[in-house]
């Protein structure tokens, strides 16, 4: 059996959402818990222009000094749209970079400016120059699933660009649920379809749980031979730039499942509900993920803060 | 392939949660909601003491009032707990029976005072009781995937309890997972092994979305060849006598699913959408259910109270 790869994007999806800009400072524990955890990739944020995702502005510092004194195997990826976000992904050490385009036009117009197949030609060139320069590479199909301002998405335009990518060397490949319309039979669908186009490809997979099918889209993704998965801490997460986005699928509910399945039973699951319980309580509100409320079953009981029985 | 039936039960498993007494009028127009929906059978309420659950003192005034000018096929059921829970169900022309008896001898003494065989030997007294007085009746397997107070049960003591009713000439069978414990790895294991008891059993299940794993769980069950489900409106629910407990699977959240995957497509999703909304609205808060937030997905972008776009 291939080996269960966790990406957290929490503070890069996760946070982008939010209104407010979360210190360095904070970002950075939130970060060393969950290198602390055992999660294998931590995506510390993304390079965009600081005044359109102010929340994002501080990642080259982050990156600095998290490779200042980095002693743990985790990889530390991070976002980039553009030549420009490559440049400073380069210089503030990287290492691995997460590329993508959309499937969806305006989708794409929306987020970047350009048309779907002018962005995934100069993801293309970024990605492979990230390559050149010894760096992992992920590359991403976004709104794989369908958009919403779109609807639909067509399987062939997912699969065009996932060809391309191929064509072009690049093996890491994400299909991103970006507005949360996937359900599992669409799901098992357009994987056996990509596998089907190289079966040695590595997929990513990434959901949103807009529909209540976050959880069920990841696990089927997990039986449909997929092995690589972006999740978020406490189940923060959306897209700016689509509608009635939803956060990911938590890490930690996540981790829970592949635990009570027998999977993944080196990842510390406190410490990643300790670091959702933390996210919760910066932000003062309720959080879509179940498992950091609950406490996880093996412990149900002994967990402090759960509900009182109700007899 | 066997048509998918959808047994609304918030009335009983979601009210009976609240603190506040929803009073019959209120009750009344919601279950006429969920009767033009299309939903299969919908759970009037329980026939328990109105002292220890005050929620349900109005279920034989429920069953009088809409069986007096009952024209649609749906199906009125209530569950019952005991013989005098029997006679008034039998009084007020309840036409589906639901009874069960825990799997977990602590949950059992909890929620009946009687241990799990001799709440079985009492449930199956009753329920052939009901048969023979022509009505339809469902036996369940309560606590089937786990125990908040006793963690795992063995797969073992389930089967011995499916086993006795079949053996008694009950062939729908309910598993629910009151504490929600289940993941889709046991949820297929276990339909399967009761399927191998006997293939032409009727099963039904019944989630809880305790861990996040609710709707997995029941797609699951759906792939495992189960066609009958109990869900709630708003994914309202909970046991008053298990710990930790956290609500159904949102009847318009599966229904959703369903009809994504082009099933059930007769159900009218908005109707359903509209209870659920009410229901948020009556006890004016946030509904763990996702669609009657989002509206369905095949109208993103035209629905009233989406979230705005944040570009």
């Amino acid at each position: 059996m291939t080996r269960i790869v966790i990406h957290e994007v929490g503070l890069r999806d996760g946070l982008q959402m939010e209104r407010e800009v979360v210190p360095l400072e904070i970002k950075e524990g939130w970060i060393r818990q969950a290198v602390t955890s055992g999660v294998d990739i931590i995506q510390v944020g993304s390079f965009v222009h600081p005044v359109k995702v102010p929340q994002m502005a501080d990642t080259d510092e982050l990156f600095r000094r998290l490779r200042r004194d980095k002693t743990s195997s985790v990889v530390l990826s991070g976002l980039v749209l553009n030549e420009r976000g490559l440049e400073r992904g380069l210089e503030c050490g990287v290492e691995m970079f997460c590329l993508g385009a959309s499937a969806s036009e305006t989708h794409s117009m929306k987020n970047t400016g350009m048309s779907s197949s002018e962005a995934t030609r100069r993801i293309i060139g970024s990605a492979q120059q990230a390559l050149a320069a010894g760096k992992k590479v992920q590359v991403s199909v976004q709104s794989a699933f369908g958009c919403g301002f779109e609807g639909p998405i067509a399987e062939e335009r997912v699969l065009t660009m996932v060809a391309a990518y191929l064509e072009a060397g690049l093996r890491n490949i994400s299909l991103a649920d970006t507005a949360g319309h996937a359900f599992p039979d669409q799901v098992e669908r357009l994987f056996a379809a990509v596998f089907k186009l190289d079966p040695s490809v590595e997929i990513t997979c990434h959901f949103h749980n807009t529909y209540g099918l976050g959880m069920a889209n990841i696990l089927t993704a997990l039986r449909s031979g997929v092995s690589l998965f972006e999740t978020s801490f406490a189940g923060l997460g959306g897209c700016p730039f689509t509608r009635v986005a939803a956060g990911n699928v938590a890490t930690e509910d996540f981790v829970h499942a592949l635990q009570l399945q027998g999977q993944r039973q080196d990842v510390d699951l406190a410490q990643l509900i300790t670091l959702a319980r933390d996210v919760a309580k910066y932000f003062d509100r309720d959080m879509p993920g179940c498992v950091h409320k609950t406490g996880p079953l093996h412990r149900v009981g002994q967990e402090t803060g759960q509900k009182k029985e109700t007899e």
